[in-house]
């Protein structure tokens, strides 16, 4: 099958063929309908191969759907030509934490060798995706899977992220999304159609806040240094409940921080190595912070029920699998609008 | 090799030969070590053919423990020889509802042909039990297997109930415990370890209520129709913040709500057939009252921890394989002493 | 001032002059703006004047809201003019149940002579109120406080009820409404405010069901014999995860059961006797039945702000305080469309 | 009356004589059975005038117990000679966290110019304390006063902290207690009465080791850079659910984020000034960081039903009125062994 591999540090992904998969005992072999391209995947490829977390080349790609194409041995409860999406933390499945479906927190996948696929296992961005166990799989039913598939990570992890705060965000509260990207658009909906509070869009690019408004802010701000005291100012000097920080930098933690209300949550999901101290006098008392990792099993299933009531839609931009380079390349630039989706049959 | 099966409706069980199971892909091999005797099964037997929930002959044993006697292919994460308890309430794996471990609530289940051990498909009152996926067996370690075998349903069931009226045993609470028997007198140890509740335990056997003082109760009363009077009496007239009923009879339903406070949670556990009548004004405002069914699997994880840390302990009489029929006859005639286990090897 | 007095059982309430409430030391006397007509006077009024829960006669009203004409010695926190609704459910205030706020709660009310203004208490129609401590206002802002008052218990009531069953209203659950009434119209709307839950309205007046409809519910269904299996036939057969009854009869308690899916909340909200028998076969198993009554104080704060934020609005017909007794005759009658309020200064 | 006053930066404080406080209308007088000394005095009288938090001169102590002296007019539900501890973080009374009983948390306390007694208000190291609201006592009982008074805030303080991390603090767990001072040896107490967890207390003197043993620790370590490893060894490598720091410097809260566990809680209680930094990658995933403030009026109460049941006890040192200098010389001196306590009758 083709297949966009990664093949070794500072090169670019290339589409090449190597064997198709066939499914073993209790795994399940779909037909990818469509794989989502993340900006994770650029911080990988950036590392050095000493420090490259897995060995190469690696299949890219840890959002996937696809209809079922194979059933291996023993697998029950699905059928050849089910319409899937792929939870992708995959866990060990029996420890304490998994047994909860919190797999992207279990303490056993490392030592069992498990990994996630796009992250060490073969990824969704090619022909087929092998799937460890038929429990990783989520009907997908008429959900349009090119939409649909970036919920799998892009809607996950936001959706996990917020789920932790809902207890704050009752009625008159605030919640703030700093950085309205591919996980920020999606929060500022899930906050939307999970709680009744403000939402307080931030970005420093006046097209994102113009998204977030359309998606359903209720306020966008530019994300400068009067950004704290403007939250305080919509907020009659109390601040926000929730914080969710998308990007995860020193600027923005900062920001996150000076929002906060008495007894609020942070939590910061972004990637952008930026670190907010937490002590007695540092933040508003009785307020948590938090940094979370995608999310779990069930709240998949959940996410994708919001996408069928019509919650949750993620932009998206789709290229054949002959463009999935030029959609990286693109990601890099910052050219891609929404998410970009890589379709192996388009 | 040999098991205890039940063949027809009114007749005993009998010890039989029957082939080796072998474990297909995705299952695996035990070797039993000990097999629990439950009450529920005399209830499935006393049943009419046409009534009975599956087909027959079935060999008994919802409760099992063993040693992991052979890996079908594709399984990982256990090794042959490893000490396992095995969780019983199996559901699909797959849907939301098993997706937070709660399989004991599977709406997927009965559709997908999927049955317990013993309530169902073959159970573990026999020398080898085949157990459906590697995410039902929970490591036991060093944990005495006869010891220990109970609280995979004698422990589960209780602590399921438990768990979900915690929030209302806080300091200066009280919990009552309805019958003490198989489940009872472990649901006043796990109150004890889990809770500062204080704790009532109602019986109408006397050798009963001093097992109760035995295992931790601070408080025990004869089951009749003073109990309600004497629960208020110690409590300043409120009642009590938890009731947990594990007989279910007309008798006992009633004095769990002449016990419970305003806010209470009632869980009636027991099968006895008694029904509690619920609207505005039949009980003290805000009581909820509901029903339960075993356990979720991350909740038997946390049971056979609280034994390894020597917190809940089940008085056990063992029988051989071939004693199995005089057990259950010893069972029906109310004659055993805390719960029969049943060791294949003894 | 004029206020309108239940005078005896059998009799209708009437206009009558008493002189003005004076502020004792730590009360506040409000200027009653608005005060709401509740169903439950009706009830109270016809019992006979053996089991008249209180002294007669009795100034009625547990709706109300008005501005502060005057603080009691000691008051701090508010001023002469602020706009308030008042929190009805009076608790002692110092215990373990009202140091949570939930005063309807209160296990010493009852002994300490405290009750609630209108059910004990001089209430709230007429021309001024006499609010016993500064803890039980709210502040009114710019709502209007004809539409709002009712809020203070036709949508603190339902609040209350809801807000318990919120963890199971995930995205992808049904929340099914039992009476589409003055609580009823108000539950549809919290729960689209509060939940991704898809809203079932039941009841047996077409013109109930079309304002279900208006005020948001996702389906309506006429509340008959076939109701139970509409339901079932709107979730994949798996019936609702919550289940509120406004009217609490014997036949809407019984749909209330057959709605009711595996693991969900049923709450008992409505007056009307009926009784839900509990135990184990009789419900879906881990289903919750409970019985509430109206709402903590934390709660009606919460309410107002969903009526700021333009999420719940109460149909309302306005009477002057001459008219009040027309206004429980039409009541009385079933002829007041939505909620009914008394305006003393109209 | 004679009282324990402050009266400037750099200054011991000095037994003085002032006029007696007479309770105004809604306000509770107490004769001063016992009052704690407590460590945050230090601090408070260690900074010049100009940062110093409120006016001088300060009657000393936030910690007190009394008997009812004289009620304010309007006040019921207490009466003279009634034992009673004062919840000491006075809030508004009225705003939504305060409705909730988090009066430690209330916005509004500031603006209205309410402070707690000894941080701002007349505290309790005299022979009469001036209580603002009766909501703010709880009864006593026959609870000694000199041993039960350094609850109100050595006591409330971990209680709160703890009580949020309960839900991790399941069985298999540990949480770890680093400083077993004044809250400290409290903390272990308050963990084995509430949960299931092993204990591991921390601390650099082996002394306060011994003490965490004899209130109840499982396991003791010398808080070192060892102690992090020495923590994974004794939890399989996972680290604790939950910990926390009485200390709060920068030492204890680096061993805080090296012994956490993925998805635990860190609560850092300490005056410490260290600071935690949080991002993704710096602490285990999913684990939440947070400082907290005193407690909530409810937990007071459930602290004293604790105490009553004897689940937790105070090492306490007493001291006469006169000698309140000196008890503070020698808490500052470091001589005192678990708290002091003033008896102004002693």
């Amino acid at each position: 099958m083709r297949a966009l591999q990664f093949r070794g540090a500072g090169s670019a992904p290339e589409v090449v063929t190597v064997p198709d998969p066939e499914p073993g005992p209790g795994q399940v072999l779909l037909r990818v309908t469509a794989a989502g391209v993340c900006h994770s995947d650029l911080t990988v490829m950036s590392l050095t191969d000493d420090l490259a977390p897995f060995p190469l080349p690696l299949i890219l790609g840890h959002e996937g759907a696809g209809t079922v194409a194979a059933l291996g041995a023993g697998v029950i409860g699905w059928r050849e030509g089910d319409a899937v999406a792929v939870y992708g933390a995959w866990g060990c499945g029996t420890c304490a934490t998994c047994a909860q479906g919190k797999e992207n927190y279990c303490p056993r996948a490392a030592g069992l060798g498990i990994l996630s696929p796009g992250l060490g296992a073969p990824g969704a961005i090619a022909e087929y995706l092998l799937v460890d166990d038929p429990r990783h799989l989520v009907a997908l039913g008429d959900l349009d899977p090119a939409r649909s598939v970036p919920l799998t990570d892009a809607g996950l992890t936001p959706y996990h992220a917020i789920k932790r705060a809902l207890p704050k965000l009752v009625p008159g509260s605030t919640a703030v999304v700093i950085g309205v990207g591919g996980l920020g658009h999606v929060a500022v909906q899930l906050l939307r159609a999970l709680s009744p509070a403000r939402v307080i869009a931030l970005d420093v690019s006046e097209d994102k806040l113009a998204l977030a408004r359309e998606v359903g802010a209720h306020e966008t701000l530019t994300s400068d240094t009067g950004a704290a005291a403007a939250v305080r100012g919509l907020t009659d000097g109390r601040g926000a409940q929730a914080v969710f920080d998308f990007v995860g930098a020193e600027s923005t933690v900062a920001v996150a921080g000076a929002v906060a209300a008495v007894e609020s949550d942070i939590v910061i999901v972004g990637l952008g190595g930026g670190r907010l101290p937490v002590g007695f006098g540092a933040l508003p008392v009785g307020t948590t912070v938090s940094s979370t990792y995608w999310g779990a099993r069930g709240e998949l299933i959940e996410v994708l029920e919001l996408a069928r009531a019509g919650s949750v839609e993620v932009h998206v931009e789709t290229f054949a699998l002959a463009e999935a380079p030029l959609a990286y390349e693109r990601l890099h630039e910052g050219k891609v609008h929404g998410r970009a989706v890589i379709l192996p049959d388009g």
